[in-house]
């Protein structure tokens, strides 16, 4: 997703320091800070502009969401969702995915979200996605043992990739869905605001893995 | 596929003991010898009326293969296209996939092939999917350290099922298709009848496994 530049993003961030943290590796050891409520942590790494994390976060006030997203002026869009919303249990982080292993601690997170990711199709490129084996090497680091990432995606090349290297690198599937939308557990999905523009296009996959304890 | 009784059948089945066994467990141990070369052994469940295996062996005269079906007037077709063709490395077995590591030894199988099977959605026939664990188990016994197993199906429920099952199991996922038709691998498709008639349908599942070795 390539957004245009807006120039209100960068002064509307720093106005709002209480909710989306520009400088991680000071929170290292203290995200527990940032939140009212001592609550299992949930991580979404890529919320795009936020419908998803602020859907999940209305629906489990019982859960602390920190959302972690590269670009600006799309964040900066998720902020203003969320200042609407004056929810108390999402954090917003403008980062690299790449550095979660330094930003969190062994264990510290309780379940993470991947959803519709860029693909990054080109092979020489293959690296950059959020299902390779050095990014997943760095979620099972933070993971609690044996919880959960869930990962969706309607790109059918992602996807066929994504399986082979959740396999390879071990973690125990849990649930698989090749058309999440007539499927029956269709009834809990919350929709990100890709899917719910794009999903006509084909189906949309999900699967649910843990990484095992060895 | 249920198919009608068919009284020429059995009568034709018996005439051709040169080409199909329907005594199996007397052939343990010497399935080279039904073969005028020593070559690699194939393997393929659920056959069907052949035409998959048929079309395997003919264009690899360098591999020996054996089709395993449950159903009499269904294995009776196979063996009569096979009749036709004169092919002198297809044997075929008329005896139930369940019983594979009775009849093979350890190791003595080169590849497998699961083409379109059976789907049993209900969650108590399970066990009775050629992808479920007590099966992928003789599989195992029977296929060569590292060496493959393909499966296609059309049927989604079975594919997640079993890209759940293969991954539990601990087997290793070498190539995934979730729309085979649509994928530069279609290029070297050797379709079934199931798939010729079926695939408008919607996408050809595939995946391409083998079983690591500890
Ligand atoms: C296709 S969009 C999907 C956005 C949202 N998840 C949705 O489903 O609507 C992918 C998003 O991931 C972000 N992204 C890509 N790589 C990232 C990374 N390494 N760290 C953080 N965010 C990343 C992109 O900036 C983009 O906003
Ligand atoms: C849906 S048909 C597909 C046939 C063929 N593979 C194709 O793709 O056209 C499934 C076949 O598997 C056979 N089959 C099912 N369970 C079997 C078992 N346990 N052992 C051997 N054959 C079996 C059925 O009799 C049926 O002919």
């Amino acid at each position: 997703m390539r957004v245009r530049h807006k120039s209100w993003a960068k002064p509307y961030i720093e106005s709002h320091p209480e909710l989306i943290v520009t400088n991680p590796e000071e929170w290292v050891g203290k995200w527990d800070s940032r939140f009212p409520k001592q609550q299992p942590l949930n991580l979404e790494i890529g919320i795009g502009k936020g419908q998803f994390i602020i859907e999940m976060a209305k629906k489990h006030p019982e859960i602390n969401f920190i959302g972690i997203e590269l670009q600006e002026s799309v964040i900066a869009v998720a902020l203003r969702k969320l200042v609407d919303e004056q929810l108390t249990n999402v954090q917003l982080v403008e980062t690299d995915g790449a550095l979660v292993n330094t930003l969190f601690k062994p264990n510290e997170i309780d379940k993470m979200y991947l959803n519709f990711s860029d693909p990054w199709p080109k092979k020489r490129h293959a690296k950059r996605r959020l299902t390779s084996s050095a990014f997943l090497g760095s979620y099972k680091d933070v993971l609690k043992d044996g919880h959960q990432l869930e990962f969706k995606t309607d790109n059918r090349g992602l996807f066929e990739y994504s399986l082979i290297s959740l396999n390879q690198f071990g973690t125990n599937f849990e649930y698989v869905s090749l058309d999440l939308h007539n499927s029956p557990e269709q009834e809990d999905n919350v929709e990100t605001e890709y899917e719910a523009k794009f999903s006509q296009n084909g189906p949309i996959y999900k699967i649910v893995i843990n990484f095992k304890t060895e």
